[in-house]
Formats: C-alpha cells, structure tokens, sequence
C-alpha cells in the first residue's frame, strides 16, 4: 500500500522554458531506460517476488520501486516546468489567438520546430508518457524474470544505461532546470547501480575495478559533483512507513570496489521540496476553470459544506 | 514523493490455481481500462496540472492516482496467486524435470493450452504488464489533455469502463481468489465514479437517473453487494500522509442523484490487510536463492553487520 | 464525399453462434490483408492521386475502396452474428448472474476458452478492429508510394493474398454464418484481382497463364461456386452516385487471360440485403437501454416533436 | 452500403505550401482523436449495435460515421495540397534531379528539416495513416464497449477534444489552407458535440452551463466564427441515401442549454464543393504514368471500346 | 560480408507434428530473448563497434553474431517441420477441401484452437517471426549502448535469460522434434554466456560461484547432458571465413570459476547436417508450382540454357 | 548455415558527417521497405520454402537473403559513419563536457536539432533498427503467404519500393558517403528486381515495357549511372560456400524486356572491401576501453596465452 507527501523528492531550480531540452528528458521519463521504467520493473518484480528466505531483496526492490514513483514526479514536474511559458501570445487572456504578434509568430507556431509537437497539440504543455522520439512507454520493457539473481542483473545493467542515458543529455544542454533533475537522478542511480552491485556482491561476485559500469567521470559536471561529495550516492532509502524493510541488510558496510570504499548507509526517506501548481495557459484551453466555473464551484463548496458534518472523519 | 507500508489494501481469499482466470484478470491490470491505465493517468495529471484555484482537483487526481498504485500492487498479486500452484511435478525439489509423470504431462505443460503461456514461459508464474490477449501495456492509453473538465469527464468514462468489464470478469469465473479481487475493485471504481460524476457536479452537471454507467446490477453479486452494504462506494481515501490534501472539498455531500442519496465520506487511508511471499518454484528456476547462495549470503549479512555501525541511521 | 444506405452488401446464412470461427474472421476484417486495410489503403491511393490524365486509375481506386467500406459492415456484421448467442445465462433477465448453472458454467466462461477473449470482456460480443490474434489494426499496413505502377501491383498482390486467406478460413469452420460471408469475399476478391490485373495490363503485362494468383480451385467450394457461376468476379461496382466514374474505361473487354474470356462488366452498385439490429444481452450489461431510460426518451421525443416545427427541413 | 460522390465536402482555400503546417495537420488525420478515429469508432459502434428500441440512436452514430468518411477525404486532401509543390527542382521535367541548384539545395532536401520525412520518402506527397509525430493509427484506439450510454459519453469526450485539438492546430499557423480546413472541422465537432450531448440529455443528463467542453473562444477565430453565424453547428447531415435515418428524432429542440437555446435541425447531406486531381511529381517519380505508357493506355482503351458493347450497363 | 552452406547447424530429430509445441518454440524464434533478438543484437553491436584496440572482443561479438543467423536457420525449420502435417485432408490432393471428414473436422480446423492460428493462416504452416502470443518481433529490442562494458553485461543476462526460457520451452513438452533444438540452443546459449562472463572476466569480474545464472540443473534434461558432456559448452566459433578473427583471445584458458575449469576452446566452424525441403502443402494452397507452372518452367529453363553461354562464370 | 568474412561489400566514400541524411537513411536499413526487412523476409521464405522440385526458387530467395545480410551491414556502417565525427567537443579527452565552447554549443547540442536524437542518446553515434520517422523495426514486415507466386510478386514489388526510397534518399542530400551506399544499393536493388521478374517470367508472365518498375531515370545519378554500365544490375550472385546453388537456372538467358536485352550473370560472391573500426567517443561514455583496463585486458591475455594450449585447434 502507498501515500503520498505533498513534496517533491529533489528541487528544481528555474530556468527558460526550452521545448527542445524538454524533449531530450522525456527519454529518462518514458523511454526505454527511463524512470517508468525502472519504476514499474522494481515493483513488478517485488510484487511476484518468490522466497521468503530472501525478503531483504524484495524490500530492496521495493523501495527502490518506491523512490522511482517519486523519480517519475520530478522529471514529469521538469518537463512540464520546461514547455511552460512557451509563446503564450502576450500577458492578457483577451489577446487574439488567431492572428501573428509582431514576431510574425502565432501562438503555439513554436511547436511546429522544437521538441514533440505533442507537448503542445495532445497536452497541455505538459509531460507525456513518450521517449525523445515520440514512442509510447510499453509494458514490453518491464523485465522480471522470476529468477533472483538475474533480475539483480538486469536491474544494474538498466542503472547503468540510465545514468549513461542522463550524462549524454546534461552534455544536450547547458538549461540549469534540465541539469538540476539530470544531476539528481545521475547520482541516485549511482546509488541504486551500488545497492544492485552490492546485491550481487553478496551472492558471490567481485566487482573488481569493474564499477561503475560505465566510468562516466560524472564528477566533470559540476552539480554531479556537489551531490556525490555529499554522499548521495551511498545513501539508500526504504521509504518504508512501518518500517519493516529489511533492505539495509544488503546495503550495507563498504560499497562495492570502485567506489573507494565509503560506507554504505540506509535511511527512511528524504525531507523533499515543496511542490508547486503550474500557471493556467488560455492559448491551450487549459483553464483548469474559467469564472463561471470557479464561481459556481464556490457556491456548490459552501453549500456542500454547510450541510456536511465532518468531511475528514 | 510516495512512501510504502508492508500490507495490502484488500484481502486476497484463497482458492484454487486457474491460468485461465488470472489472463482474465490481466485486462483489469494491464488492459485499456486497467488499473495500471487509472493510476498512470492521474498521476499524469495531477503531475501536470494548471491552475491553484483548483487545488481539491488536483489532489483528488493526486489521492485516487495513489491508490491505484495499491490497485495495481493487489491485482498483481492476485494474478501471481492464480497462476501459482501450478502443475509442479511433485512435492520434492529431486522429482525429474524433464519426463512426463503417471499423469502424462511434463512440468509445465499447463502452459501450452491455457491462458497466457508467458505467464510460465518469460515469467515465473507471476503477473505481466500485459492485457488479456497479450498486448503490453502502452503509453499511449494515458489521457491528460490539459483541459480540467475534459480530463474529469473523461476520467468518469474511463472508472464506468473499468467496472463494465470487471462486471464481465466477474461472471466469466467463479474462482473465490478472482472474485474478492474482483469485487472489491467494482466496488472502489464505483467509489471513484462517485468522485469524478461528483466533481463535474460541481461545474454544473446533472446527471438526474443517468448514473451509476453502467447500470450493472452488482448488487446481483454478493460479494460486491457486501461492500456496498458496508459504504465502500461512497468512501474517498486521500492516501495523503501529510493531510494537505483538500479533496474532501468535492467529495463531500449528497452522492450523485443515482446513488440514493448517501452521503460521502472522506478518509485518509484503510488499514490494508497482511502481505505474504509466494514460495519458490523449482521448474520455474525461480529459486530466489539456492542452498549455496543462501549460505553465501548468509556468511556475508553477519559479517557486514558485525562491521557495520548503524545500517538505517 | 460519402452516402449510406441500411442495406447490407451480401445475405448473411444464419447458423450456430461460433466464437472461434468469429475469431478467425477477424483477420479477414482488421488483419494485415483484412477488409479495414484494402479499404483504407484505396482511399488513401485515391485522396493522394497523382495526374488528371490517369482519372479512370483514380476511379477505379476510388470505386474499390467505396465498396471495402461495405465489406467492413459486412464481415464486422458477420463476426457480431459469430459471437451473439454466447451464454446467456438462461432466457430472463432475472436469472443470477453470478452462479453456475446446472451445465456447471458462468454466463461467461465460455469467453475463457474460445476465439478472442476480447469479444467478450472489451466488446460486447462484437467486431473489434484486430486480426485474428488480437493485434490491432496498424495505419502501418497502409501502403501508398505514389507512383501508380507501384501502386497497382501491390493491390494486385494484396487482393491475391486477401483471397488466399479466406479460402484458409474457409477450410477451419463449417459454420454457414461464417461460410456466407467468407464464399462471398472471395469472390469480390477475384473481381478486385481481375480490376488491377486489368489495369496493368492496359500498362503492358501480359499475365500468360499465371493468374488468379493463386489458384485456389475455388470452384470446389460450393457456395464460391455459385457466385462465381452467377459472374460475379467479372463485374465491378462503382458506388459512384453521380455517375461521374470512368473506371469502366480499363474494367472492360476480356478478362486477364487466365480467366477464360468471360467479359468484364462495369455496374453502379448491388441491390443489397436488408439490415437487422441484434438484440440485447443483459450478460454484457449491454442493454442499450433499459427500461427506465426507454420511458425518459418516449417522453422527451415526444415532448421535443410536440414543439419542434420541422425537424428534418 | 456506402456510395460516393466526386466532391469535397468542404472547400479548400489555396496558399503556400508548408511541409510543417501538414504534420501537425496530421493528428487531426491519423492522431488518436482524429478523424479515422471517430470514423471507425462510430462505424464499429453502428454495425456493432444493439438494441432495436434504440434504432434513432444507432442512426444517430451511422449518419456521423458516415460524414466522418468525408472528413477523412477532406483532410488527407487538405495535407497533400500543403506537402504538394515542395522543392521541385525546377519546371522542366529534365532538370537535373542529382545537382544542387543555386539555391544550394538538392530537390527534395526540404524533406530533411521540416514535418514527416515520410511525406517525401514514403509517400510521394501525400497524406498519411499517422500523427503529428509519426506514430502509424491503431485499431486499439476504437472505444466501443457495447453500453449505450457509456459510448454515448466517451463520444461527446472524442468530438471535444478533437475540437480541443484543433483549436491548437489553428494556432500553430497561419496558413489559409490549413485553417479553412481546420475551421470547417472545429465547427462540425461542435454539431457532433451537440448531437451526443442532446443523446445523453434524453437520457437525464442535464448540461448546465458547462458545455461546450471545452470552452474554446473560437468565435475569437475568424474563419470559424463565420461558420458559426451560419448555424452550422446546430445542423446534422444524416448522408441517408434511402432517409430510412431516424436520427432526428434525437437532433432536434433546443440546443443543449450553453448553446445558447439554438434549435436543432437535420439535413440528408450538404451539397459539397468540387474535387481536383493534383498534379505529377516527377522528383517523386510519381508520374502516374509516363508518356509511353500514356500512349499504350490511349491505344489499349481505343481498341476495348471498339470492342466492347455496353462498359457500364 | 556473409556466406552460406547448404546444411543446418544441428540435426532435427523427427517427430509428430505439434502446433501447440510450435507456438512456444516461438518465443526462442521471434520473442524478446530469441534468437532474431541476439542475432541482430550482436551484429548491430559489431557494425556500430568503436575502438580498434578492443578489436578481439569486436570479433567475438561478429563470431557470434553470424552463428546466430545460423540458430534462427535451425529453429525457423523445427517450427515448420513442428506445424508441418498439420491435418491434411486425406492423402490425394484432389481430397475435397470443403466437406468435414469421417473425424468430423475441416481440412484447418486444427487452426482454430491449438497454437498461433497465424501459423496456418498467414503462413503456410511455417515460422513466423513473432513470439509465443503472437507479437511481432521488435526492433526496440535490439540493446547497442556503444560503452562495450554495459554491452557485454547486456549480453551475458541476454543469454542467461534465453537459456532459462528454453529450459522452461523444454519442459512444456516432451515431443523429440522441439527438445532436439532446444537442448542444442540450450548448450550453445551456456557457451555463449561463457564468453560473455570470459570477457568481463578479462575487463576485472571475478564471478566466482554465481555463474551459471540461472542454475537450471540442464543435466538432468538427458538430451543436454549429452551435449554437455561433448564439451560444446566450452567451445567458441568463429565462423571467420578469412580466419582474421581474433576472439580466441578472449575465449580461451580456463571456463569462468563455477564451470569446473573446464578449458575453452575456439574452433572456426561445427560440420553441419544435411538440409531438407519440405513437402507441398494443397490445404495451404503453398503448391510452389501446379504442373501447369512446372512444365512451363522446365520448358523454359531448357530454352534459356540452349541460348546461354556460362549462367555461372 | 552461415560464415563471415571481414570485408564490406561496398566502398563507403568518405565525407563529412551529416545526422540528418543519417536519419533519412535510416529508411534504408530499418524502415518497412530498408534491407532488414528483405534480409528477414527472403530469409524466412527460404527456411519455410515448401517443394524440392522447385528449388531453384528456394536457392534464389537464400542467396538474395544471404546478400542483405552484408547490405544490412553496409548501411548501418555507412549511418555510423554519418553520426560520427558529430559536435566532439575538442580534441583532447580532456577537455570539459559540461561547459559551452566559443560557439556557445554543449558537446552534444547538436542531437536536439537534427536527425534522431537516438542517435547519440540511446546509442553511441551508430545506426538504430528504426525507420526515419523512429518507428522500431517489426516482424509485422516480413511477407511469406506460402504461395510462392505470391511470394515471388510481393519481392518484386519490395525491391521495386526499396530502389524508390532510395531514388528520393539521393535527391534529399549531396553528401558523398550517403550517396556512395545509395547508388550501389540502388543497383542492386534493380538486380534483384531483374530476378523476380525473371522468376515470374518462367511462371508465364509478360512484362512487356512495364518494368523497371518504377522507372526512376536512375541513369540521371552518375553514381548509379556508372554501376548500370558496369553491368552491376544484371549480376546476381550466389553467396553459396559450397557451390550447391540452382539460383542460375533462373536467372539467365535475356533480361526482362524493359532491361535492353542484357545479359543476366551469376557468380558465387564479389570481392569486398576493407572493413575499419571507428574510433572511440569519449564524450558518448563509448570508450571500448579505458586506460586502466586495456592495461588489465593485455595483462590477462598475455596470462592466459602463456598457459594455453591451441587456442584454435
């Protein structure tokens, strides 16, 4: 079972809108190496998890499966941040929608040249359930095996095409809202690359000078770098509200070879960042309410309340 | 940002194996109108959603989307339960894998003539992001057009769908572990329904006889009518651990006309039912660990944790 | 633009309800070579033609493709009339839709075990735009390359292919539902063939003994017989409501060699058969309407007739 | 049955051509709330019917399929027309198709930078079966669950956000092709609109002020206001050849209450605009055909109809 | 470049044709961890190749590459050779194919409720490339991340994961037809996970006793432990025409530390076994050539090689 | 079965890299027409080639297979070739991939505005198995009906579409290397179109002036221009290691009409070309290998080959 906090798991810090940038994050949102992905994976495998004997992986899986929910929070929350204020025709809800501004340009013109046109035409200016070039999630992706030790192996494998996936974009783009999620999610995927490695470490395998697969000299970007001097990336969380998770009894004593040695360290949750509603756009009909409906909405509210007892019992 | 609790949030009851009623139940987890469509879709667009005056909106997008990542928890495991138990060969992990016993069948030859053969074949017995004939999961079915009201009367049409065919499921077997499940999800879609026909009540709607759509006569079926009688249909979880959420707003009042009248409820979460882990399943090569491996891992956990500090620090 | 008329195109023979025989049928409706394809690829050729000179290509494209729209509504029809009948649980609406009757079945099981599970848990026993094992239809089949030699040929190959396939379809059931419908196709199949074969050969192939492609000995299938004796592959149909068609100006004179010489005739349209609506079937919750919405719109129509002046002006 | 005419349904307003203006166009074609869509929704949804009590409303949903056919003709017209007089080399059929001219662009290099390469590469500049961003139309986009009332709702969603959409369309560009087309559409999903939400209002439903859903301003775009004042958005065409259509015993009265109290009328079919064969690409090597071929079709059609007796008895 | 030979890698051992047999053999054909999906993953891998220095495990990938487009040689034919004898008529091609037999089934009705009905529709029962529940192979599959570490990792789950769905496949039926190919892929599969597992080992992994994963216990399926106990799991091809290849470098010394020390061994090519074609098939009508066409052909084939110089030189 | 040998079966000319006519190329590797769909369609008609008496056929279809094999690797070496050399952000290793240079251009910005940005995302600046719009390749592609006129015919049609897109792929850039692998596969593509048509001429068929098909006045490319007077379109070649291929029987004797009479010619192979590694990319993570391991890798080659035996014995 699951709740929700209303916060975000990483902040993301402002910038111009970029339609373009935007679409190179959808890769990590809804590609085949994105956050739906390892989200959905993780939690699959835990849900069809077999052996009682080995329940530390299951609750490793599960909170990693559980933090990637949150994963996919942030990025959809980044690439909606990042079509946002695309060319709303000027400051007033009465501008004409029809015709060209002095730029020559119509409302939504930018939409025919950067990114996915769908951000603009199928959302709101929003996020989409898509890769880079367009193609829906699909629940091909999702690999769980049934056996342990190669859903182990898959998961770092896919940790690491990831992490490659984010560093290839942070080069994309110089946008410090896209860097902000890309650096988060490099160095989170450090840590899951570590927990998998370090799963695998207990059943027998010496990573040697392998890890971490693969060497992105992530620390050549600065933000990374911040992140990875705070340990971040040999930090796990359970996310675990009773905490029954017995997860940190893989990750655990000093991470996997490559990593220099730092200790490993597992933690229930991290504070987040609050979270913000995004601005109407009127060019997209996406009013959320005009006022006829906000005013109406108020008077059913009071009305409804008046007569109720208690709402939250 | 999301966090976990060990428990389910329904109880599973017990019955026999059936393959041909877990694919079944594949269209309610992975089909068009299956939960992992509900829950992607409302974390969509409470992700992506415009406009603070319409904050009881959002989080009710945000509390119905959290729960159905617990839909989709239970289904799934639903799913693993039917199809488990399936024709191991014998009791003893020694029984031969490879030759037909008294009966004539070889281990899995189950597989071949029902329901999905990747259930034994790319899975371990347990259950696939797929729909009923097979067809993946994709991103395409998620609907988040940017537009409030659209996107509620779209959302009440996608619930009255999903009850349609769970009504269908229901009578297509009379396998008990199917039906609690199944049952239970009729009752929360029509909870759901509840909520949306109630928001769009709000913004000016009538639905006078209309409603519930479809009219399924559930109360036919006794395992629904119990948790009809019990008010489950007009019970609004929130899942909002913080208690910021504000969709107690909406979901308050006299249910929609149909509904006779009951009043609905708003409550943070239910209190979930005990989780188990299946067992493991030799011909699968589902072992979680094997002897060796356990053993391993065993010697490890001590020696890591007579290291260790404190592992969840 | 275009006109309907509530007729079907061919009789449909009744006989048993088949759901596995429907199955089969789909290809012939949404497969890769079904109905849905030639008839969305000759419209497509039409819209997108290239060169007033070459109108009579235009036309006959155009004509084609008009009548595959009816050959949609006539094996989706068929495939309704396959699936209806499935077990209803006993002739009243009363009767319990949630315990197994004396033969020991749900109303539905039946769907656990035959043809496609989708006719019965996503429709409401009837057509559905996928093949014969469920893939859904793909605008990917469609091929237009834009040069009309090209074009041609492949509509010669694809009508063959069509053909072929239902002669196999034929051969799996001996349902006279199904056999009608299927005996029928093949024949306009071979008028098809005949059409493009035709065309290229006023481009200058010779075909010398090598059509129909293939040589599928229709002749020993009795009903193909019948029609085929009737010269229904040597007609073609122009669905051209203005006459303004010049596709008789390549659809005539002798047939492709292989074809005997019979003489190629050029009509408007067939006479057609009259149209039925299926009945209700409570088990799907597919009532149309029920009783207390037939009394609401009685009362609305006549209320609306008694003010409105000329509804049909 | 289906018959055809040889007239646009609407006019198309010449301009420049605009290979990016024709992809975003697309959606509206091969998109998931595009016209093949809704065409092959209803159509399924017709010949899929249930119920002979409710025969207006079948009718209802035949005669907009029908037209929807029409709308699919309009706009893969209105896409060739604007992918058509791309970067042909230069008048004469002999320039060189090899050489950059001064330009310092090869003939089709146009297709490099701007909407689908596969205008040029797949198609010889036409339309086709896909979206704005490439994906191919499936069939799994057909909502069709056998329940009157819920496909009745999931219609009146389908026509609002086609409008929705194309309402976006229209502000991408100024092109006076695109948005003749685009406005006579946005107005005719209006009708399509009100049809479905006056169905449901004889089933109890009762609107409010909240339709249309959404509230698009469009009066605010010119092309579409003229439209408007013609009433065309309160008239529906039957396309009932043998008027047997009893659709307007639903499309009649007051518009739905936000329409203003504009009442209803029904129509058998506008009277349509004439059609154009478009010109030959040579840099596509879509001739049509070549002169020598041209020469052996004159002679070959010369020598049938000496020989023929009646083509089109 | 590629050459062939006339013979298949291994021999398949007759048996009685098995649809249902078939369909799962699919999965190892044309499903996500098949062969169609190593063959074109490890070319694609070795024509996208960077790094000169690195050129022996370039070779390895091309080596076993090649040797794949030899396994989807060999299990494209045990599918057919499986579907093969599917229930033709009677002995005589002029048997009539549209009348029941004294069995009371039509010449296909096999079609209709074992296996993938595609095999006897679409194909004439031959392969296809699809997988067990019929989805079309997927060029999304193909993994090339160009960082050789992450794809050699890739690679060993890849065939650790396709031995595991072919123990599985083996277990499902104990027809000697299938278990011939699966038990050799199965062997071939352990040597190629050998030298994926050898690579890394090269690049710093010490697997120690993890490998193989999974641990199938394949010798107690007796057909693989014949093989096994021939050292083929041990053995490496190169397959190298030109003997340039260098992958002897990498897969050479002792097996990786859980295969016993085993030596491994790189040889340039196994033998192979004579190739048959199949017989014709009238129900399918896949006659290749009717005796009309026969005739025809030989007459010609005389004629053209009266007037030919050297067809060969 | 199949060998390899090191050699590219054209000359790739080398010239500046271009992402975009990478992108359109694409088309011709794995789009619905591109040479991994005639490779899997000529391949899987010759494994399941029903007949001995027709094997002539069977030996045509291998050896074509066999061919785009080697073409497959051809265009995806010339799409690498493309890709690469793309915006490396300076010479040294270690220059920094996270700051803009003096053009203002992150390392990678160039992938957000041209060509797939897959390209260098998801792969390493290498060729993907998608089409140009990034649609994945599917098995939905592959025709094999069973009927081998059929079969014969829709390969006529395939290779005539291929040389098509081709045609429109040269006239959409001047890029030298692009149009080095165009106009040979244009060549080829006529060759094999000679041999179907040839195989259909032995069938019965005529084609009189109709062929080539279509006629791309291909001449007016001097790079095809200088392969036609080569004679490369008339030469088919065998690919067969043992020399057992009839394929000659066919192909012999005159070309089809429209070829000017030439000379069809077979052989077993063409000589090739060298094939090279490209060079690492830092800036993708595509190292092959860094430092610390090739130091690694060349010490345990060293080890294990002073304890070898014969390593390729």
């Amino acid at each position: 079972m699951f709740m929700n906090i209303q916060r975000l798991i990483n902040e993301i810090v402002p910038d111009e809108p970029d339609p373009a940038a935007a679409n190179a994050l959808q890769e990590g949102l809804g590609g085949q190496f994105g956050e739906m992905r390892t989200m959905m994976q993780y939690l699959f495998q835990s849900f069809n998890f077999r052996g009682a004997a080995a329940k530390p992986y299951r609750d490793l899986l599960y909170g990693i499966g559980t933090e990637e929910i949150s994963h996919v929070e942030l990025i959809a929350t980044t690439i909606a941040r990042l079509t946002d204020g695309s060319p709303r025709y000027n400051g007033s809800p009465e501008a004409p929608l029809d015709e060209a501004a002095a730029g020559g340009a119509t409302p939504l013109s930018t939409a025919l040249s950067a990114g996915n046109i769908h951000h603009f035409l199928v959302g709101g200016q929003g996020a989409l359930p898509v890769d880079a070039v367009g193609n829906p999630w699909s629940g091909s992706y999702v690999y769980n095996s049934g056996n342990l030790v190669l859903d182990l192996l898959y998961n770092l494998m896919l940790e690491s095409t990831g992490r490659l996936q984010k560093c290839r974009i942070y080069e994309m783009s110089s946008n410090k809202t896209l860097r902000s999620t890309v650096a988060y999610l490099i160095v989170r995927d450090q840590a899951h690359e570590n927990a998998y490695a370090k799963a695998l470490e207990t059943l027998g395998v010496d990573w040697g000078r392998t890890l971490p697969i693969p060497k992105t000299a992530a620390e050549r970007f600065p933000e990374v770098k911040t992140l990875l001097d705070q340990g971040l990336a040999e930090k796990q969380y359970t996310f675990s509200l009773d905490n029954l998770s017995e997860a940190g009894k893989i990750f655990q004593g000093s991470a996997p070879a490559a990593m220099n040695g730092a200790t490993l360290r597992t933690e229930q949750s991290p504070e987040g960042y609050p979270m913000e509603i995004a601005v109407e756009r009127p060019e997209e009909f996406a009013p959320g309410l005009d006022p006829a409906l906000l005013e109406l909405v108020q008077q059913t509210a009071e009305m409804e309340v008046a007569q109720a007892s208690d709402p939250t019992d």
